[in-house]
């Protein structure tokens, strides 16, 4: 191999790819970044064997071939060489970059015992806008569970039909759901699939900052996500990941048609309190929340033995039954954060039924979360 | 003690005395900050025994009083109540803090308990401006050693004598000198003392954003730095630290007066290649630097057996002997992350003599390192 790139296009796929290789001690190749040649452009690969990553870039190709060197080491290396174009040699499993006033030999490991990333075939895709899937996507991420005993709840569940890409996520004491609509698809039938959520959190990362579609292909086993690149007969960037085998719970059953009490709470407000009360809180995380309608205000209140206590008000309009109920604070925070709206609506249903929070003005998001039953 | 005080007030001294409270297993009040109440202000301490920082606040006094609470805990809950004026209450070594919308009560510790910061009562001091003191330290704090064998080499060196302030830092493999003029000076003889690194910290941070004058007062086992506060009897900010004792190496022996080689180099441009260089050094920091005067140039080496090779060229005016040497890179980026030039001068006296590192055009920053002896 023997190309010449600029240092900010191979530093920008260095930083993609880089992210997804993996610290094994069994295959230590997987730590190593895949450089390949395909026509004009340099291929790099990453994988971790259940998430593969691929970016396309642009190169001057005096030669082709192929070589495996450490990723993060490369990074930092690339990072500090004078922001010139860069050649790239490959002499003896050994990479030679070099630029005006320096020479830099990397050693590395033979492509050939690099794991081949899969391709997937499949007629079943659709596009949507990458911005909007990753911004969904983040909204909910953090909402799975990392069990091992119940792996289904380890991913993001898709659910894809007439026009609308339904996304959930939940660890079974909260639940979060993204709705996304489909401007174009071809979809037949309705598709539902688990990607794992280092996946969801790879799309994030890749597809949140860049304008554009994302295509997004499934497979009965493996999903892939990817990025156009104009006139080239391949993708930007393309992420291929495994599925998740499993029965999905039926998690619209939990979502709350009805309420007993409405809250409507300045998001801000209504956050900073409950992380100042969760300082007073326990082991269990409790923060207590009580409903004064004649003072038209949310009370919330902590308290721990060693420590001291917190009440606090919080302005809100109140609909239906007065309530007295606790949460998790961790749980009410995971949910607030991903509100984006000014104002958040809460709606409860009595001491021991979930809570729901949603933001105002979007029925796109909705976040169910348990109280604390009283013992 | 009945006050009450505005939010950002109260949380401008929180954050700047809660960095000297210690996580004491033993005496757990160090872990406090000390609430007490002088004329019109409220007055914040805290101290781990060898250093002690008081700060002073305007607050509305009803009634004196003092406790102790935690410190970080109350650090993190006064930055999430709402923006307005607190009231601060203590009734049974309870602190009460209110405001609109909320009632906090935070368990304290008795003030009576809390250790005595003590005061220094001096005629030696001197005043300088507490922008160019910070700055100052800020260079050769992190070229001290924290060698218990050695106590007094982890601490930064004063020499005060004739409108010079001479301070001066070595971990015995590199010395980092640094002189202040004194515009103005009561010292009657020459001074000299060793200030521990974690007072010299927190001096740096505590006056380093600030316009005006430090006052510094010393005792033959204190140091104290303050700064002033307009028509109020007592300072804005003040430090208190032990001194350490010991006899400071003869430091001045070690700068070297002459050189036999001498480079002006571009500082980014060397820092990053001597960075570059470093991925690929073994186990001893190795980076090999070697001139080349035919065509202007220094390089640097560097070679791992598992990692690969470095070389690069860094344009240099050179004067003198040609030179061929090894320097612990950790050691030469310490110094020239503290040059603020563009250009660095690097002096160089063969093998096996020190190195010397300054800034172009400023002779009041020193560095010296002493290169790794070939075997």
């Amino acid at each position: 191999m023997k190309i010449s790139i600029l240092k900010e296009n191979l530093l920008a796929g260095l930083s993609i790819v880089s992210r997804s290789t993996s610290k094994s001690v069994t295959l230590p190749i997987l730590n190593n970044i895949l450089f390949s040649v395909e026509k004009n452009f340099l291929k790099l690969s990453a994988t971790d064997l259940e998430l593969g990553v691929r970016y396309w870039t642009l190169a001057k190709v005096e030669e082709e071939g192929a070589i495996t060197v450490p990723a993060k080491f490369l990074v930092n290396l690339i990072s500090l060489v004078p922001d010139k174009k860069i050649s790239l040699e490959v002499k003896n499993n050994i990479l030679h970059i070099e630029g005006k006033g320096y020479k830099n030999q990397v050693k590395g490991l033979k492509a050939e015992e690099f794991p081949i990333i899969p391709e997937i075939k499949s007629d079943k895709s659709l596009e949507i806008e990458g911005k909007a899937l990753s911004e969904g996507l983040s909204q909910i991420v953090d909402t799975t569970s990392p069990s091992q005993a119940r792996p289904e709840i380890s991913g993001v569940y898709f659910s894809l039909e007439k026009g609308t890409m339904e996304m959930a996520a939940t660890d079974s004491f909260r639940l979060a759901e993204k709705k996304l609509s489909l401007p174009k698809t071809s979809l037949a039938e309705k598709v539902s699939l688990i990607v794992p959520s280092k996946t969801i959190r790879e799309v994030v990362n890749v597809f949140g900052e860049k304008q554009g579609k994302v295509k997004v292909c499934f497979s009965p086993n493996q999903a892939m996500f990817e990025s156009k690149m104009e006139e080239a007969p391949h993708p930007q960037t393309q992420i291929v990941s495994r599925l998740i085998e499993g029965e999905y719970p039926n998690y619209k059953e939990i979502i709350p048609k009805k309420f007993k009490t409405q809250l409507v709470l300045q998001k801000q407000e209504f956050l900073n309190q409950i992380k100042a009360a969760s300082l007073f809180s326990g082991k269990i995380n409790e923060v207590k929340l009580k409903t004064d309608a004649s003072q038209g205000v949310l009370e919330i209140f902590a308290q721990n033995p060693d420590l001291g206590q917190s009440k606090s008000q919080v302005k809100s309009k109140i609909k239906g039954e007065k309530i007295n109920t606790s949460f998790n604070y961790r749980f009410l925070i995971g949910g607030l954060v991903n509100i984006k709206s000014k104002e958040v609506i809460f709606e409860l249903n009595g001491e021991e039924g979930p809570g729901v929070l949603r933001p105002t003005g979007d029925e796109k998001f909705v976040y169910v979360v348990m109280p604390i039953k009283s013992s």
